[in-house]
């Protein structure tokens, strides 16, 4: 499954994985810039080549010369559907129990308030003490604006003993945003069940990197990011997933005209779409989905279980090489060892993770800093070379070695990711 | 103000007034095809030249090259503000009082869940019956969310009188889709502010296209579409306005990492942002933001007094002609006669309005239509000629005197707009 690899690695049996590496042609796909090595793919991902002809195609002959007839003509009205079903495909999901709207935080909040308003008699919205901010946030913005409603936050190993007959929703992100550890999601749904709640997984840093099967996880409800490990560029809008035995029970609470069973006749009366349409609710972006759409279907070619494994071998490698390389000059390694518990990165604490994240930049490195002392390293397995990592560890060795990293130029804090 | 127009008008009277139009340097910035007459530009604006390059630099430049570190260097992260600044410009507003963010919906949505939440005591929304349906559906949607609050719509004419001590919010559109007629912005908010109730304007089918102010008309509340006459392409981001004393009350219901005071730190609890930012929710769409800062861009160039100068002499022209060569077939102008209180449409009544519709578009000619039985004429002033009015009337004419909507092809219908 996922490559083992030998005990003692250089530079060139890094190569020699990417020339085995199944993936590698994919790297062709995308846009490089060889003079940096790109740690931050989890963050915003790389531009595939096919997408600035497929967006120009849009503007200048789809809008500029179909205008408003595109909207049937070139499938416009459809595009978040049918990108759904695609997505669908990479995280275990039926085709029509998905619909690309919104960005990430609305569709937390959608779905939030839906299950608030149909679970009324339970109160507590639950979720981790280190769940993503956004996450944490929206959750307690819908709680208080429903009203009388408990938003609750937990530590990581005490979810499956706070799950409780009072529970409405456990909403938990799958892949830790911070140290990259994955959460079982199978157990901790059944657990959410067992007590009668309902289980919300943001698929942010999950998509495009890990495995994911909602179905056999049996997974109630979802939303995932179109801009990191998806490759769908800067604000790419969010996919938001609802199990089909949901999906007459759950109501969208922004009903907007696109959410309507017949948006053109604008009738006077809402009546509730069918299926995942009736999660829409303002016009779709569509220039964005087109663009998201070409970098999907690059995932959809290779298959996401090719790109699990490599995202495996590149972390695998990342570690290997940190344990020997890095270890001694105080870095720890937070993301878990086991290959299956961890998302497509690597995060290292140290001290001064900030000012190390600095001086890497300023040496053509990208990873990102998290607070309060990680360092973040990225690892896209659709167009990160093995190599990759063997340079980024050097370069860390080398800022390390020349203590590089202790300058006054570092010391104030500018946040860019 | 306007051009008066001389009673008797041929084609040539039309492109002669196209000849002295200030603005008609301003459509060479579109990109144009004159094998149509667009009448739908009030749905999906056209499209401008430089908007296909600015994207292309987004992407493969931004985007390709600077990557994550774009957020900053690009201005990606306060491209939202930047924009509202800008359209703050059109619409009488205040640079720091209106936000490029979502869609019309998710921000109507947000707007009134913030006012219902801050005046828990007043539990009604009103609204006029017909009022577009996204916004009554909308209203209706957060009230029922909330809970314990009353929706309510009543005539047009009703408006003013049915405002009491009860109403939370007043929520109407400024330019009627279907009419064309203009509300009273100034008198309408005054009379809420006599009760106690805060006004929301829906600016969709008016920034633009006609004068706006909302300083002056001490509105509280309103928002915009990106996509109609403001160019700014299929499914462009909406933008929307809190007046600055309300900044402070008002809180966006749907909280996320991007209102945070401080977005980067992840801190664990919510600070909210001050000022607008507060109301971002997502990460911005920066793509579509870019297409739709290209489109503003052309408007304050010229103006928004001269932009509506030019609506009310299309709108005028048309009106002059349908009552001369359209109301002897049937037709009813239904937009109102006075310049000032109509938008940059006219609406046509008639029995086979569908059908009609539909044969113009097999001409060439692009209106769209409206249930039950309105043929609605946008006239985006930016780049639409007096010829064009001209044609446009001729073609219906024509379609009329040759009964060419009577076709068996045309009985099925289908809406595109």
């Amino acid at each position: 499954m996922t490559a083992t690899l030998p005990d003692t690695i250089d530079r060139a049996a890094c190569q020699q994985l990417d020339r085995r590496d199944p993936l590698s042609a994919l790297r062709e796909q995308f846009v490089l810039d060889d003079s940096i090595v790109y740690l931050d793919g989890n963050s915003l991902g790389r531009l595939p080549i096919a997408t600035a002809p497929r967006v120009a195609h849009l503007i200048d002959e789809e809008w500029a010369r179909g205008l408003v007839r595109s909207w049937t003509e070139a499938d416009w009205m459809n595009s978040p559907l049918r990108l759904g079903a695609k997505i669908a495909g990479l995280i275990g999901a039926q085709p029509d129990e998905v619909i690309v709207t919104d960005s990430t935080t609305v569709d937390l909040f959608k779905l939030t308030a839906a299950v608030l308003r149909a679970r009324p008699k339970r109160r507590t919205i639950l979720t981790e003490h280190d769940n993503f901010p956004t996450d944490r946030y929206v959750s307690a913005g819908a709680a208080a604006l429903i009203g009388d409603r408990t938003y609750r936050e937990v530590a990581r190993e005490e979810i499956t003993d706070s799950l409780d007959s009072d529970v409405a929703l456990l909403t938990l992100t799958h892949v830790d945003y911070r140290t990259g550890a994955v959460h079982d999601m199978r157990a901790l749904t059944e657990a959410a069940h067992r007590h009668g709640a309902l289980a919300l997984w943001d698929l942010s840093h999950s998509t495009g990197a890990v495995a994911v099967d909602l179905s056999e996880s049996e997974a109630d409800l979802a939303v995932g990011c179109g801009y990191k490990y998806l490759n769908g560029g800067p604000g790419a809008p969010a996919f938001l997933f609802v199990a089909k035995r949901l999906q007459d029970e759950l109501h969208n609470p922004i009903q907007g005209w696109l959410g309507h069973e017949t948006p053109f006749t604008l009738d006077h009366a809402f009546r509730r779409a069918s299926g995942m349409r009736a999660w829409m609710s303002g016009s779709p972006p569509v220039i964005a989905i087109a663009a998201l759409e070409v970098a999907v279907d690059l995932l959809l070619e290779v298959g996401m279980q090719r790109v699990a494994e490599k995202a495996r071998s590149l972390t695998g490698l990342f570690i290997q090489l940190a344990d020997a390389r890095l270890a001694r000059h105080g870095f720890e390694v937070v993301t878990p060892r086991n290959g299956l518990r961890r998302g497509s990165q690597v995060s290292l604490r140290h001290a001064d993770a900030y000012r190390i994240d600095r001086a890497l930049i300023d040496r053509g490195v990208i990873p990102d800093f998290r607070e309060p002392d990680i360092l973040r390293c990225g690892l896209a397995p659709l167009y990160t070379r093995f190599v990759d990592v063997w340079d980024a560890v050097e370069q860390i060795a080398a800022v390390m070695d020349q203590r590089a990293f202790d300058n006054p130029a570092y010391g104030e804090r500018s946040f860019i990711t």
